[in-house]
């Protein structure tokens, strides 16, 4: 059984009031997969690059258990590039440029390899990509978690409202919960949003934390207070890789494991926001990351005794 | 032993989204009283009002253990009155009206009843006059509490600056923490504030909780997430009141019961936000308090094994 990761893999350029970085090596699933492979393996990865993409970037995911038979290469093809500048305040930005190269005619062909999939990470990606990978799985993976984001309820609402019939766990920030719902309350949209399939939603609002809702539950996770984000690019999928990868490691899919994942997702999005695109993710090790999840068990524990 | 509270006790009219006050009984130290007194008595009040002050406001204080000896009656004079409108997020608002009445020409004098006190609540209030309170105090109290806000750094730096000097914690919202700092990142913004006098920061974020930091230390507090918040006013005198209520209680400053006056005052705030002025924080019970501190716990409670 195994964690199947879909999504894009990619160059990235990236300005920061702090700096401004090259073409680097980007795209959703390259940061799920090395933030997920801290924690459980192998992880297949279903993706789609460019003949410019540096074969060494797959072979280091592949030393780390990444399985690449689902990554196509279109040699004579360019892989998918954006160049984006953020604000002062770290929470928007600009995109300069858009090239969907490889992206324009994705069409993934989930290899028979990966029909054991038992939970499914559906990367931020056209909505109508992540429905053809759904589809293809021949059994219902134990859990299907999707990111997505604001351009695809613009562009794509109705192939976007079909996935979210068929996934358990929806990743969304708080801006595009409150459009996707048209609800300001965020205990409004939720209600709204898990109306529409998921089971959970989780709502990721950058330096505020995270909140997780489920039926009448909610679960509230800080993110770790930084003197600086470096860069913020990657940081939602590297949130979502801790997060799988826990619940992949795990294999308990309740409710309290999920609270759990989410702590972890939070302490992997806090590394990654450190230096430029995945240049952090790349040096930590297991001691780092042990020492970063005790930093939030310190940072929300409390003693209380009603008397 | 006692709790003294210093502030304002006046008149508001409030409009929000979801409807419109008439003029109503406002004032920092009113909320203060209201919310500190679940959990400490006697508390003494320290302000002062016009003849247009409703007595029997007074007198509910009274009853729940609110020494009044230090509130001042000018009966031909009118008590402050503030105005204002909320926006749509119900975090930010315009000041409709502001007459200062009593305010004017406010100088406090601590009565000798007063000059017991352990904890020293210090509402948001013209730097000077909180400077006056301090300095007519025999005794420095055991813990000394500022709450203030960005008009004071705008009209009154050198008095602020003044107060900082000589409190332990100060509360202000994010966007205060970074003015008073000329610092984005909070954590930095922690640091310069807390070379500026108070040894505790807490940094109030609204919808987003509340972190409080000390030396290296930080505590991270969530807000509950909440339906509806129809009326913000006063939420943050009162949260002030949890806090400064749970501590008088306690009698315990350390940092770890610092976070637990956080989750206490964060409680009380949710409370406050749930209909206009203080008409749900004369309704509570020691049993809705202490349900909603349950809340608080199961928000943020999560298990994690490192392995």
């Amino acid at each position: 059984m195994s964690l199947v990761v879909v999504g894009s893999m990619a160059f990235d350029a990236i300005e920061t009031p702090f700096g401004k970085s090259d073409k680097i090596i980007g795209g959703a699933a390259t940061y799920i997969a090395w933030s997920a492979s801290n924690f459980a393996t192998p992880i297949k990865q279903l993706s789609v690059v460019g003949g410019d993409f540096p074969k060494e970037e797959l072979q280091m995911l592949e030393a780390r258990g990444v399985v690449t038979d689902g990554v196509e290469i279109k040699e004579n093809e360019k892989s998918f590039f954006w160049s984006g500048r953020y604000h002062l305040d770290m929470n928007t930005r600009d995109t300069l440029d858009t090239q969907l190269n490889v992206l324009a005619n994705f069409n993934p062909v989930v290899p028979d390899s990966y029909q054991d999939c038992e939970f499914l990470m559906l990367g931020n990606l056209v909505p109508a990509v992540q429905n053809a990978v759904i589809d293809q799985m021949k059994q219902k993976p134990k859990l299907v978690v999707l990111d997505t984001m604001n351009f695809w309820m613009e562009t794509a609402m109705a192939d976007l409202e079909k996935v979210l019939s068929k996934v358990d766990v929806l990743m969304v920030n708080d801006s595009e919960a409150r459009q996707l719902s048209a609800q300001y309350s965020l205990v409004k949209a939720a209600k709204v949003i898990m109306n529409m399939g998921p089971k959970y939603l989780i709502i990721k609002k950058g330096e505020h934390g995270a909140l997780l809702f489920h039926n009448d539950e909610v679960f509230f996770a800080p993110a770790l207070p930084l003197e600086d984000v470096f860069d913020p690019t990657g940081a939602g999928d590297t949130f979502a890789g801790g997060f799988i990868g826990h619940i992949a490691k795990t294999k308990d899919i309740s409710f309290e494991n999920m609270k759990t994942a989410i702590i972890v997702g939070s302490a992997m999005a806090s590394f990654c926001v450190e230096k430029f695109g995945t240049t952090r993710l790349k040096e930590i090790s297991k001691a780092d990351i042990d020492a970063r999840i005790q930093q939030f068990v310190q940072l929300v524990n409390f003693d209380i005794e009603l008397v």
